[in-house]
């Protein structure tokens, strides 16, 4: 999901965002009229102003797929999007899609996964809080989404990414080993199969396909306008939506001219789908609930989106949530692999992770853990090989002839780190890291100086997407707190983690919400009518 | 919050009901005719059963606080209880009551503690979930907690007790440090200071007392009653309640006789107070929110309480959360403090934690970091001296002249665990632990052998509550998503923690749930009927 020059716009975005306070990004939202969801739902109004068999607020990948279900199953449709464009997070995402069970993909280089080896190494991966039932029946029917995709358009690169790539480059796409697949413990537990399919062209071109599949349906779509309430009737089903629009006509090709502005009421026949992602992007939403990531980057599609209003309207209604306090905070060692000879340590000089680990479980320790505080210690001839082989390195924070030294200028324990270097050295010269499990490949003793030290904490840059929303059933129908189905209401993508509510591989975001999404649609299309 | 005693009977209990499967227990409960709450809000009945102003469903700790608070604002008030005895878990308690910014036992042991140092301390430890509004809400208005309860005839133990203790014996009580408060580095951010208050008897003699103020007002209490379901009208505000009478009539002194079984609806003409604990009791919350807790052992008052059925009550009218994965499962180590003295290491043989920490530190790091795992490791000095302080030992697992031969026997690296030891001794020379900064008191090398290693893992017992619930204003309103005030819901203790949502030190339990318990009883009783 990351590439690098996503990170840097994003970097860029919140830069731009935090200091433009009342300026330029305070007066464009304002201009748009929207303001924060503010309130809990609404009775049925006397007159609504529009209505559809199924609507969908949020229209990105797990929007759009949600809405081309339903309306191949003959529902009317109105999505609904915030923003000018179409696409979300997926589009601007690095467009990774998580497959496998034994994709044409996978089997072109021979790799001979099946749906209970993705099914173990995603149970033991995506935390004890995921829903094992969903777990089995994405792995199940991955190759037929996987299919599905493809025949709408996708078109995933050929070629295999070998070794530790973050994912293959933008121009190409491919197949690669997208989590943590390789590593132990995981490596014991099901066989290593790469899953992470991506095209040419990345999120763009996972999202174009879909959007053009959705334009040649009777899909109505509404731009500009923001989901703030639900309408429930008296039986407590959700019966529709109160939305706002900023802009009458915001000129979207294809797009629905909105003549109204101002709070609008649309009426749902069959049923609401909440697909507006996660809330990283809502910074009071984070201060309560993931108080920890506020110090990185949120991550996503057009700024405003991520504002939480989803998982916050299925709240209102009474929504059993996962917890919100889960998110996917990505700090990656590799790119290349090389990168992975350093050694991280913490704030006082102990190693505290295995390198070669995926950039959630790095980001999220550094984070959690160590109080934003990291550092990338190198010695000259793998730091030389990191260069040579394409590595990026700012300037270093300190050089030093002898380790001890070194300590002294990021400021950790000298004993310490003395200490960490010269275990992790005998260990890595009987090619095994006992403490951290780091992939035997990268298993080189630092010993010959200058040492050198790269800052690598949080003030240095990590994205992150939040994880928690709402439960739903596996028809993407949002549940209660005692189980029971919100009549009307669904859910997908970041808002309705399906796989992934607490851990996070790259493509799983895509994956997940598209899968998810078709699921939500089909389900709503298939309600009966209110 | 923890005597052996205690932990010793809930682990009896845990396995007698887990034993008892459709037996004895299974039997009982199903006799009294309850069943899990499962269903959304209802409408106001046509005809109610009962009626009062002030209604409080969980009548323990919390919610005997805010019976006497709204009965002595002259409010009518009706307590409902699930099962036969008032208490709950106060009443089974360690009976510490975590209290300070100068009470008047603090002060005559010469601790000159101040709100402002009870917050610092607060802050720092309870995690940044935690409400800073009502963590200095609560330090400002300690000491009038402190003559609330003693002007009502609680009774605390005199003395102080230095160093490291779990608590004061039970028939003696008294002043202790509860928390983490002379560990570093808490001691350097807020002024050490003990702030567990606890008197002879535990937390029968924390209850006792506010039972027979409680018994002198008019408070109609009715027991073996279930809150089931919440009523709401159609403004969203909460009217009642319907819950679920197992026996007409339990025999209960002063209770109020039930003339009916079954279904019956409750009028709460200014609100209901929801007071019944955390979930721990729950398997299947557990399941879904807090999987890690399920290897260990739930702790609390009588049986079948802590049910989840207040949070849910709270979820199901869109009541916001904190989150339901946070628990305190404590693993003391101390006990005589010389336990401290031994270190403890992981599944590989890496220390992970200062021992002289509090025991939520420890047992949280031992379940979900260590995957239940843990070690302790004397050598036989540390071993003698511990025992002779009255420390107590099960067998070693493990005996052995050298540090290497020991791990064998515990199954970790022995190279990993030969340098633990040996780092971890010359620091202890030096009288430093720059890894986990464990107190400088019990820094002793570890030379000379034979070594022992005791287990200590999840599996010789862990205790734990629940801490996550709903979210409330300063004055124990339950707030929606949105963070507006739900009318006519209130809640306290576990159910809706107030400064510990996320962490826990012994004795904010019984402080917390009493305190906002107060609060909700004057908030209820000064709201307008409806």
């Amino acid at each position: 999901m990351i590439v690098k020059e996503f990170l840097n716009k994003a970097v860029s975005r919140r830069g731009f965002l935090g200091s433009a306070g009342a300026g330029a990004a305070g007066l464009a939202a304002a201009g748009l009229g929207f303001q924060q969801a503010d309130a809990a739902p609404l009775e049925p109004p006397a007159n609504w102003d529009y209505e559809a068999d199924v609507v969908v607020i949020g229209y990105g990948g797990a929007g759009t797929c949600a809405a081309i279900e339903a309306a191949e199953a003959g529902a009317s449709v109105l999505a609904i999007e915030k923003t000018t464009t179409a696409g979300g997070n997926t589009s601007h995402s690095g467009g990774i899609v998580y497959l496998g069970g034994g994709t044409p993909l996978q089997k072109m280089h021979g790799f001979d996964d099946t749906p209970e080896n993705m099914y173990n190494y995603l149970v033991a991966q995506m935390g004890p809080t995921a829903d094992k039932n969903r777990i089995q029946i994405y792995s199940e029917q991955s190759v037929g989404h996987y299919d599905w995709l493809t025949q709408r358009g996708v078109v995933f690169g050929q070629k295999f990414w070998e070794g530790k790539v973050v994912q293959p480059p933008s121009e190409e796409g491919g197949l690669s080993f997208s989590g943590n697949e390789a590593n132990s413990p995981y490596s014991e537990i099901a066989i290593p199969m790469p899953r992470g399919h991506m095209p040419a062209g990345a999120g763009a071109q996972v999202y174009a396909p879909l959007k053009a599949t959705a334009d040649k349906l009777p899909i109505q779509t509404i731009y500009n306008t923001q989901g703030e309430r639900l309408v429930v009737d008296k039986s407590g089903a959700v019966v529709g939506i109160q939305v706002r629009s900023g802009i009458p006509d915001p000129g979207v090709p294809n797009a629905t001219p909105v003549a109204l502005s101002g709070e609008i009421f649309v009426k749902a026949n069959k049923g609401v789908i909440l697909t507006t992602g996660g809330f990283q992007f809502n910074p009071e939403m984070l201060a309560q609930y993931a108080p920890w990531y506020l110090s990185a980057f949120p991550l996503g599609g057009p700024s405003q989106v991520d504002d939480g209003s989803g998982i916050k309207m299925g709240q209102s209604v009474g929504a059993a949530l996962y917890d919100l306090s889960f998110a996917s905070p990505w700090k990656f060692v590799y790119a290349p692999g090389e990168m992975c000879k350093c050694i991280l340590v913490d704030q006082v000089g102990a190693r505290f992770v295995g390198e070669s680990r995926y950039g959630q479980d790095v980001g999220d320790l550094i984070i959690r853990r160590n109080g934003g505080v990291a550092w990338q210690i190198f010695d000259t001839p793998t730091y030389e090989a990191a260069k040579a082989a394409g590595g990026f390195f700012s300037e270093p924070v300190g050089t030093a002839d002898t380790v001890e030294e070194l300590a002294a200028s990021i400021n950790v324990d000298p004993a310490i780190l003395a200490n960490t270097v010269s275990f992790y050295n005998e260990q890595a010269k009987q090619g095994k890291d006992p403490l951290f499990l780091k992939h035997e490949e990268f298993l080189t003793p630092l010993e010959t100086g200058p040492f050198l030290a790269f800052d690598f904490g949080v003030s240095t840059g990590i994205a992150f997407i939040t994880l928690g929303g709402l439960r739903c059933t596996e028809n993407a129908e949002v549940i209660n707190s005692f189980g029971e189905i919100i009549p009307g209401l669904y859910s997908a993508g970041k808002t309705a983690p399906g796989i992934n509510p607490e851990y996070y591989v790259s493509g799983s975001a895509v994956g997940d919400g598209t899968f998810w999404g078709r699921a939500a649609g089909r389900a709503a299309a298939a309600a009966a009518s209110r």
